[in-house]
């Protein structure tokens, strides 16, 4: 079985180059050369490794699974020449609300999944949590995007719709990392 | 602030005493003296150790989270002379099911929170997640539960009543671990 953990190294080396690292909310992160994703952490001195684990949902309804799993395409399409790489922390008050709290927040009042589907299958999305790992992470996900330099444009509609959202207002620190392949 | 982290180290140190490892499903664990429960792993040749992390709720509303604040007692207590502590691992049917469908099987199906509450304050629980730790762990949850000696029977009519439930088919490994107070 494939491992769920991986670790996202920034660095000298990887499969992607690291355009510009954007500062949305809170500290930011240095900027580094390259990207490496995998099941190894690749150390870097002058660099800085995140770390997350795939997991089951967390608030999506088999409907809404049914749409995503019917329209989403899987990371690793060769003409996906952009990726994103968006690092979320959520604050205490988000953690402490109840899970249909929570739920009515992340769907009924911002739309989180019907908004992602409207993008689908151009921009290919994938989860990491990393609240939970047992190391401390500084973030609590990393989502990983993919899709072609010309959809750059619809990618960032798709964030400012979410950005816009009730559930953002829970969001303490977030960095938004650019790349393109090397 | 406190590590969500735990580490259950069997061996020959700790608080608490083994009395039985029961075997309830799958393949059980090895006897051992005494556990440790700790912010740090206490290593023992001969023993074994499993981690878990405290982690926001992921099936209870806000109505049942309220009943539980209002009446659950933590752990710790002195009086509680008896522990025992509930190992799972849920099968991967589980894991792939929607948010609404293990809600449904957890609760209005299972009566998993409905059972606890009707045990409370006698038996306190917390639950401890293993499952997303980045080091694998054989378990998916670890429940502590403490009471005082005269109430292990009820603490069984609790169990008895959660392994008979429709969740429980979903559970492909069980051990079951009695401790008392060293």
């Amino acid at each position: 079985m494939q491992s769920r953990l991986s670790h996202f190294s920034a660095g000298t080396k990887g499969l992607w180059a690291i355009r510009e690292v954007r500062s949305i909310k809170g500290e930011t992160l240095p900027f580094a050369e390259k990207i490496h994703v995998g099941e190894t952490e690749v150390l870097d001195a002058n660099g800085w490794t995140l770390s997350g684990i795939r997991s089951n949902t967390r608030y999506t309804t088999s409907e809404e699974k049914a749409q995503l799993e019917m329209r989403q395409e899987d990371l690793g399409r060769s003409e996906s020449g952009r990726a994103v790489m968006i690092l979320i922390k959520k604050n205490a008050e988000w953690w402490l609300l109840s899970q249909d709290e929570r739920r009515a927040i992340f769907e009924e009042k911002s739309k989180h999944t019907s908004i992602g589907l409207r993008f689908l299958p151009a921009i290919a999305r994938r989860l990491f949590h990393c609240r939970d790992l047992g190391i401390p992470q500084p973030f609590d996900f990393i989502t990983w995007f993919e899709f072609k330099a010309e959809d750059e444009a619809m990618f960032d509609d798709l964030l400012s719709q979410l950005r816009s959202s009730v559930e953002w207002e829970f969001i303490e620190r977030e960095v938004d990392v650019r790349l393109e392949k090397a």
